[in-house]
């Protein structure tokens, strides 16, 4: 199995080459008009960490290691303020061991010497957070990082009910490659898939990439099992309860403070035999498409896709114009044709002002394709629909390639100076012209102030009946050396804007540690308190990722 | 306005008339084969309550009564046992008083005059708890119910993200006549509707009658406002959100201890002009119909009905032969016709063994009806549909008329010996045919012992993709007098069996105190510690409903 990168996104071997960094200054000078040199990436030779400050009791030092390549690859996620820091081998406080638990007795091992011996324990998955939710806090005396990668496996699956006990340190890869085999899903594709695990989907309330109605993991998950310092939190595995506010709903979310999650009872769903797919072009650019992604939402269709993205997207990812924006509609059923649903969507967005011709409309069942059974899908979250690739034709399919392989592209822009983030929130739909207008002013603003200028763009990735999740991307060419003052100038400014309009500092990528400032002033006092009791009953010592979500 | 009964469902103007007596009479004789006399139902003469065992406070006093008929119409809710006991004018642990603050700020006062003064606060919607979730613990000092009907009025309409902030003493008749004229609908008809309020279904978790999909409130809760003696729990508006563990979700359930629910927004609808329906009979009973209602459900077509009715229920409400029985299929949008979607899961009906003649199936829209716009809702949950009455026609409309009026045609049955009462669930589809023969073997154990037998049926309330949500109706002869003892017996076994089936020991009927010994068993052991914690963080005195969903 290849070795993870301690500072890019994937593996070590898609870390950047020669060709993309040549590939990324041609790009640089055609966008920027200026020449900038590339980078030399760091290597293992180039880490020199602060050794460990504790050795493993012997109950866990058969699955410890405290190596530095492991520990470097643990210290941070993979936001841009966390790639920049690996790559310049920044790594002033690492985790001093990391914990492989094989199984969840020798999680509950870990756990407990962790809590009877005051060691910070900081739960790990797949290490693709962007709010530094693994990152280990400055003030501890001692750092466990306990990665639950070992823990991969579909352990049952009920073909009835459809639902599966899973592990809570499956990839998703991993996850799907189990489920595949018996016709199931689980189709929760976040954009970090690949290296994102089910534990830290629950932990931070993952989105999933499917537009509407069920796409969070909050409504897959059926039953929930956290370790915790004072014992075993586990729900009855239920379709729907009403006794009391719910377990689970506590557990996720709640970004490893309150246990460890080892495994749980998901909802899966058969694998989708048919498709249908449209990407309607807007002349009226974004307010006319997000119009008619508001119409096709209170219409309840519940497409897997309504993707809006306005003219700065739709001509980066979709090679439209600069001045249209584009709705992605997308439909996909394991029982159904879609062919009236695509149809019914597609009149809302033209009633909007959106164009669209007739044979552009995509619709593809499992009987019209050669390759049915045929699986393409890392990342994309798709199906055995191969053949007639209905979604990934034209627009639609160059917007789907772009989104997989998004996160490694990111990787060549390390080093050149480049200043680039997604930042995402959720608004309900009277307020959010008023949003936007303002999150793109401070966002252009401060791309001003700290880069002379950079480009914005955004798009919707989730909609709902009340209101959609904007997503924005910025990009800009800072100094070289400079880019974590600029990037934090940048992203203060554009979520203080996000809290000022009345939005969610985040949708789906979770609060963290970098996120703190903004989500204390939005949850409710007597919550935080609430949780913060909640926190110090089921973990009086305090181990569990101090300064996560709240103060100790 | 007429006052409501202290001791029926309904208003004292709907309390049983000597008509209705002799027709139960009738009904007890053919049904059990025996003569019962009819009871003499008590009056406000009858009450005989302890005394206050305190005074108002002057800032509270304004708004707060302490009558025996007032105070005995709070002292319990509408289950069986409550009506027994209050037909018979059992009220030894009355509240105190009865609060019925006109404004927020009135609630706050009272509130705060109980947290300072150790008096016990019961937030109180409609009293329709069946789970005795506003009964004064008998071991409090001094009680007071603060009732919230008074705050019954729709604040805010957000027409464009289709959302409306209510106040939580709104009852159900109350808050959609103040939608209807803005063309929305909350969409959201427990069976209690008429006499219970948005602020109780939020704190309860409260179902609603839809089958699939939206239905809970959980899901149309968009923010929620409380009061808590340790101050202000307000979430943010938001479609959507991932910053940690939700607010609301640890409110939504809270059943009064964490605090009172003042007000919410909520996801509202446009009314539905659109209707289809189908009732499908089963020759092959229960298990076929149960299968079909399965496959439906997991083809996610997500109808608004999907109501499966054993051959009992079939035969008492549709009037089906005893051996049959029935899935009754709605599809209803504001926006789209049904007819595909009627169409497609009459199919799969069909498949599993169901029979429909093709003329039963009733579509309509609003443009093929005379009277659009009329209403003919209470209790329902339908719309301006009405000329075409899809969905009120033979079967399916036999079954509707039941469902509105089944709590009022149980008042009649109180003093002649009758014990019924309902009990529902939850449970995965593979266990779900374990789990009803296990309650019903227990119900039939005990109804023998109890009273020599009796009739038990089961419909599915909710059908999720991984499981139904089974709602029993049981009903007996006892002895007049010995009601309670034999509920009580019966109760104890069915929710015995239904725990250890692996169910939920409520669905939506919430905890209170009934349900607290089986509760206890089902919660994780830490989620109770973390909600104790919590309860003590916003109330520390304890004074917020003690002893609903966890011991003070």
């Amino acid at each position: 199995m290849p070795r993870r990168s301690f500072w890019a996104w994937g593996n070590a071997d898609r870390e950047p080459t020669p060709a993309d960094y040549a590939a990324m200054a041609a790009r640089i000078r055609r966008r920027y008009g200026t020449t900038r040199p590339a980078p030399t990436p760091p290597t293992d030779a180039d880490l020199n960490l602060r050794p460990p400050r504790l050795r493993p009791h012997p109950l866990v030092a058969e699955f410890c290691v405290a190596d530095d390549h492991d520990r470097a690859a643990h210290t941070y996620g993979r936001s841009f303020r966390d790639r920049i820091r690996a790559f310049r081998c920044e790594f002033p406080n690492p985790p001093d061991l990391i914990a492989y638990p094989r199984t969840e007795a020798e999680v509950a091992t870990a756990l407990d010497w962790c809590a009877n011996s005051n060691i910070v324990a900081i739960p790990y998955g797949g290490g693709s957070t962007v709010v530094a939710g693994v990152e280990p806090p400055p003030a501890a005396d001692a750092v466990v990082t306990i990665d639950l990668t070992r823990l991969n496996r579909v352990l049952e699956i009920d073909a009835v009910s459809r639902a599966a006990r899973i592990q809570a340190g499956a990839l998703g890869p991993d996850l799907e490659s189990q489920l595949r085999p018996h016709g199931f899903t689980l189709r929760h594709f976040p954009q970090s898939f690949e290296f994102s695990s089910l534990g830290g989907w629950i932990a931070t309330r993952s989105g999933g990439h499917y537009a509407t109605n069920h796409t969070h993991i909050d409504d897959f998950v059926e039953s929930v099992r956290m370790l915790t310092p004072g014992g075993v939190w586990e729900s009855r595995r239920l379709p729907g309860s009403g006794a009391g506010p719910s377990p689970d709903r506590l557990a996720i979310g709640s970004e490893g403070i309150l246990g460890i999650i080892t495994e749980a009872w998901l909802r899966i769903q058969a694998r989708p035999r048919y498709r249908a797919s449209a990407g309607v072009v807007f002349a009226g650019g974004m307010p006319a498409a997000a119009e008619g992604a508001r119409l096709i939402a209170q219409a309840r269709q519940w497409p897997a896709n309504l993707r809006m993205l306005d003219p700065a997207e739709a001509e980066d990812f979709a090679g439209l114009d600069g001045q249209q924006a584009l709705l992605i509609i997308g439909f996909e059923s394991a029982e159904l044709p879609q062919d009236d649903n695509i149809r019914q969507a597609v009149a809302i967005a033209r009633d909007a002002g959106g164009a669209i011709a007739e044979d552009a409309i995509v619709i593809a069942d499992a009987g019209s394709v050669s390759s049915a059974g045929s699986v393409s899908s890392a990342g994309s979250g798709s199906g055995p629909v191969s053949g007639a690739d209905a979604g990934r034709q034209g627009a639609v399919g160059s917007w789907r390639n772009s989104f997989i392989n998004a996160p490694y592209e990111r990787n060549a822009t390390i080093g050149f100076g480049i200043v680039a983030e997604t930042l995402e929130t959720a608004i309900t739909w009277e307020r959010w012209p008023a949003l936007d207008t303002q999150v793109r002013a401070a966002l252009d603003d401060a791309l001003r102030e700290t880069c002379g200028g950079g480009r914005v763009s955004c798009r919707f990735t989730h909609v709902y009946p009340d209101g959609p999740a904007p997503y924005y991307t910025f990009e800009a060419l800072g100094p070289v050396g400079g880019e974590l003052e600029a990037h934090a100038a940048i992203k203060q400014a554009a979520s203080d804007a996000v809290m000022a309009a009345g939005g969610t500092i985040t949708h789906h990528h979770a609060v963290g540690r970098t996120h703190r400032p903004w989500y204390d002033a939005q949850r409710p006092d007597p919550f935080a308190a609430a949780l913060r009791a909640a926190k110090q009953a089921v973990d009086p010592n305090g181990i569990l990722n101090p300064g996560v979500l709240i103060d100790p």
